[in-house]
């Protein structure tokens, strides 16, 4: 039943973590400073949590920080933090997506690791930046795609890749959720309004938000590129500027000769679906299905035997999954868990970061290219959208 | 737990039944003569059951049919029939599409109700032809889209047309199969062979096979009308003619104040599914689900409440379930019960004919009408498909 | 896809079927005679359906029976039919369980095949002295404990007699309903007021109606003989005079070198439960689990192995569930189906008694055996909660 | 979809813990440790964590643990670091059973916070001195009856103390594993080795291990008094010594004027179930049902009316639920989040206690009483069973 040593690694110091965003109300800050805390790598030691000084301080002060090292703007952190001796090592930015892009810039210049909440930025041109950024610079920088955490994930990953369902023929994407059907964002609730507001957000609603998400998540499993797509976006709700609903079809480059489909669904106005994130991929000698809501279970169908159903740390799950696990399989891990796991691969490569030595090329986190990728698909479903549902290249 | 007095219905003398098709080793014949039983409507007398005299009279004594009432073809079934006394007042007819059409047309010339198996017919213009021979002919035609029998699918008919969801804005449909994932035409699968040959099934393969009953599943519950489509057809086994996955974008025809969209997906060549068809549809208030596989559950979902289980026969289960509900809730029915009520529905129509009344306008089933907007769906699936996925009114 | 001949066997002339009880109003009556109509082994000449001549030919009428043939007492129809040159081959018995023995009684000693609904009988008495009837006479007798009609009992069953999960350490039964919560007998519920009617039902109330249907379950799959059991049963509903819950543990002689345990729930005051059926046995080398709601799946775990879905006439799914089925893996059979096997192996026996014949070894259907046995069970839960739950043989 | 300010409290200095076992390769250990960290209200600064003091050291390093303060023995550390100006202020006890009196009592008397494993100990004598410690002791026990920390068993209780179930009737609690299915305790697993001994378990194999948790969620949910209990235990691996299988039923004492009944099943011998732990509540107006596999949901029946899926932090959830949430709903919390919500609890009560303040009465922690029960449950099932499953007071 145990898994042996698998929380207990040789200790290393804490990675000293600062945070941009992340202040008094806002949710993926919080989950952000929980999944760095999960497996003890790091220590929250600076913040510009807030957008005002006194903000950021009153909000530093609820999570025990230093006041001296609350800040007002990210810009004040990165140019002081990156002269104390014991300055952060990493930070993580968890604003809204317009300011990711100019946040960003301010660490990976300095040398600091940055931890980034996606989508990559709210616009393809700073996308694009950022990535030159990020390449030229010896930090890491690190897009948390959380979802590619969750070990099952892992485990569907590594299978499609043992060629156990054979090569890919059809990639089935969702990610529909029902907390917009209404006009919310007009009733002061805060997550709505800014993600509905193309200043922050950038060009697409539903697909920055969510389906970046679904797209990451399938490609991360079958491995498979997308070439071109063919989209359809809505804005159901009177008034809301950015899509609130995408349909997409996909071609994917040719890959072990096949060359694959799949379709997209994302959407913040179907009623029933709290985060109805599923992924499923088709071979030509089996199946995967996976549900971000159970998260621990993986459906396996080798063509024509019966469907099994794979359990995180159960019979069936690999090394893949076990390397990402931290309790036995019946107990569940959650969406925490596997945000912790993005943190903590995180770390493992900045510890041989610390060391000057090779990572190990089993840690796997998303990236600068993951993140462009995404924005690649915004822009791509809007440009679709807009001429009609005609096919556009990626 | 009774249902009182369903399955007793004041009883009219049973309605005598032909069938064209479904000799030894169809699976769909047999389908149908127990759906034709299972109420104890109708009495099958005749059969034009195989392609030759003397297979059709082995297949006809395995049923216990009258050799004399044992035809070599419909055509002389269709002419001896319309001329005994006691001849058939209805006929099946479940051969291969590209039957469809002249086996039809041959009875309802003569006066004789058709009860047809779907796709309608195996070309689109076979199909307007046939529409035109239905609607001048005083028999009925009836089609067997057997999903619309389904109790919860009349649920969730009733529930999207008395509001409980809103105005539609989207309905997802899917019907993912697995069986032609090889190449199994070819090793003598005899329902392999004519589903994949065009000659046989016409046009669509996996869309017209399935497709169209996701298809007409959708527009039967959310009661919208599509509008166009965009679609992307593979044929992913080597050397298939007909495609056997389809990915297709919809858009519905303005319904109170609502443009709805709506993505199918049917498939033969997806690992895990047996006949995977589950229809979803989402309103501004509310959100349903259903699964073929599990026919006896509606999801239901009333925004900002709680998820609910409606079963058949069960709490929140309404007038249009009932009617075609046998047993209590918690025992479950199945495909054949479903497919009876088509079969059923028909019955009650005939009733009223025999006797010049009224059809109880509560009698539900599909119609010629039905199967023509299926025959455009598949045209238009591979026109579009052909135009590299441009939009094609329907 | 197709399952090749499953429902075509070579036809005999129907078989003569008369019923006792089933009457307008009935819900057990219209299932019989649904079941014995799918496979279109029987047909239905006789009845003496209601306690009077009078609503017996009424209810006769609806079933467009022959008047003449409907009886006022089943007496008067044993005796009438059996001069008959072609009177009744079997009757239907589906009365209340106080009717059942002398029913039997009267068709068993004039040679007509007895189909009687569950439990046997209303007291141990009667049942010993059935058994001793069933023995002598020349017909058959059968019990529609129907769910040994599941096909996917029915492999459930293959595989523990096959090895494939060991030998049996535990078989775990429950079969909790929510019907009878409240004190609905009083209201004039029909179904309910005979039900918990000692005078009717016997000494068994929820142990009678529901229980042994979930005894009888276990000891078909497992294979296995209860030896002794401990009852605590109540009677929840103020005034209730049989029990609407019982908690049993109960002891299975030895087999295969193991002295298998298990436990038995049976109840209908549980709250969110309709049919909630569901049986699970454990060996030393696997686990499996069925749930009548859900009928068309059986799950098994292989120890060590990821848990598996077989679905009938799915992969996996093996010949004695394949002899009852009839339409393909992904096409949900229900209750009725279940139910329609029972009559189709008792007709597959009395076609073989017509002739002389030996009845296939294969041919499966519950005997007075079973029923005894679960009469045993009643009694023994009701002789143990009444001294405190010591432990009683059976 | 925020839930604001869940993570975020007034900040406090961290709690100063230390750990008595939980060195290398120890499962639950690990697992204290996660639970302590993720809400941030604890630091671990000390720890007996092994058997030798080279041990203990070397697991100290390997958490970060300043060797001068990783002890030998839990006396050795009780004693020293109540002299420290900083020493522990609580300490968590996760050995064997059979040390956790002599440990707790060490700490229990110096003041030091008790935070320890289930079961409470190895004896019941043992079990009775620690409450009368614990009682006298200023400062607080503990036990880490880790599964009522999940947010929908919090919600659970809440609705049957609301009365949306109207008074209990039924509690039917099972917790299956399939880990000791065969005799690995015999292969050096040590997980198994100490969980199948007497001397360090104590006298309950299951039903020490699990089922006295199975049975704490039952009360803790129905908030009902077990009065008596019969049980039949086994030990179905040839050569165990204590019982890996229970059949128990239940009496619980009257409330609400109906005396309810209850069921217990814990098995560690039954494959196909990883940590199936289940608890279902019935009254006489609605039904519960909870699964810790899948412990986001919670299904609730309002007698009458469809099944409702009450999700975590989603439509339906309340108060009891939400204090102890950190995610949106649709996001899954699990295994480590319960456990780390019983931490976050005692923490709280260890902040008020730092300032001699009143503990807020929502504050909900398993207490040294629900352990006695559990002792007296293993002890009732143990001598139930010796006496042929004779009726036992509790």
């Amino acid at each position: 039943m145990a898994i042996e040593g698998s929380a207990v690694e040789a200790r290393q110091p804490r990675i000293r973590l600062g945070m941009v965003g992340g202040g008094a109300g806002a949710f993926i800050g919080a989950v952000h400073r929980i999944a760095a805390r999960l497996d003890d790598h790091y220590e929250l030691v600076a913040g510009a949590l807030s957008s005002t000084p006194e903000k950021s301080v009153a909000s530093g002060r609820e999570l025990g920080l230093d006041p001296a090292r609350c800040y007002g703007s990210f810009k004040e952190m990165a140019i002081r933090e990156a002269r104390l001796k014991n300055g952060i090592e990493a930070v993580a930015i968890v604003t809204p997506n317009h300011v990711h892009y100019e946040a960003a810039k301010e660490f990976l210049k300095r040398g600091i690791h940055v931890i980034c909440d996606k989508p990559l930025t709210s616009t393809l041109a700073d996308a694009r930046k950022l990535k030159r950024l990020a390449d030229a610079s010896n930090a890491l920088f690190v897009l948390t795609h959380n979802y590619t955490g969750y070990p099952m994930i892992r485990q569907a990953r590594q299978m499609v890749r043992d060629g156990m369902i054979g090569p890919v023929r059809l990639v089935q994407m969702e990610y529909p959720q029902d907390w917009l059907t209404e006009n919310i964002e007009q009733t002061g609730q805060k997550q709505a309004a800014w993600r509905t507001d193309p200043a922050k957000s950038g060009a697409g609603g539903s697909t920055g938000d969510i389906g970046t998400h679904a797209y990451n998540l399938g490609c991360f499993v079958s491995g498979l590129e997308l070439e071109e797509l063919a989209a359809d976006l809505d804005s159901f709700v009177a008034g809301r500027q950015l899509d609130d609903n995408a349909h997409v079809m996909m071609r994917f480059a040719e890959k072990d000769g096949v060359r694959a489909k799949g379709m997209l669904w994302c959407s913040q106005v179907a009623p029933g679906h709290e985060n109805g994130l599923k992924v499923r991929v088709y071979g030509t000698r089996g199946g995967l299905e996976w549900v971000q809501a159970d998260p621990n279970y993986l459906w396996y169908t080798p063509l024509g035997e019966p469907k099994r159903l794979i359990t995180r740390a159960g019979a069936g799950s690999g090394a893949d999954a076990a390397r990402v696990s931290r309790v036995p399989s019946g107990h569940p891990e959650g969406y925490l868990e596997g945000f912790a796991n993005i943190y903590s691969e995180a770390a493992r490569a900045i510890y041989a970061k610390r060391k000057g030595a090779k990572v190990d090329p089993a840690v796997l986190y998303p990236t600068v290219d993951d993140g462009l990728k995404g924005m690649v698909f915004v822009d791509a479903c809007v440009q679709s959208s807009k001429r009609n549902g005609a096919w556009v290249k990626v």
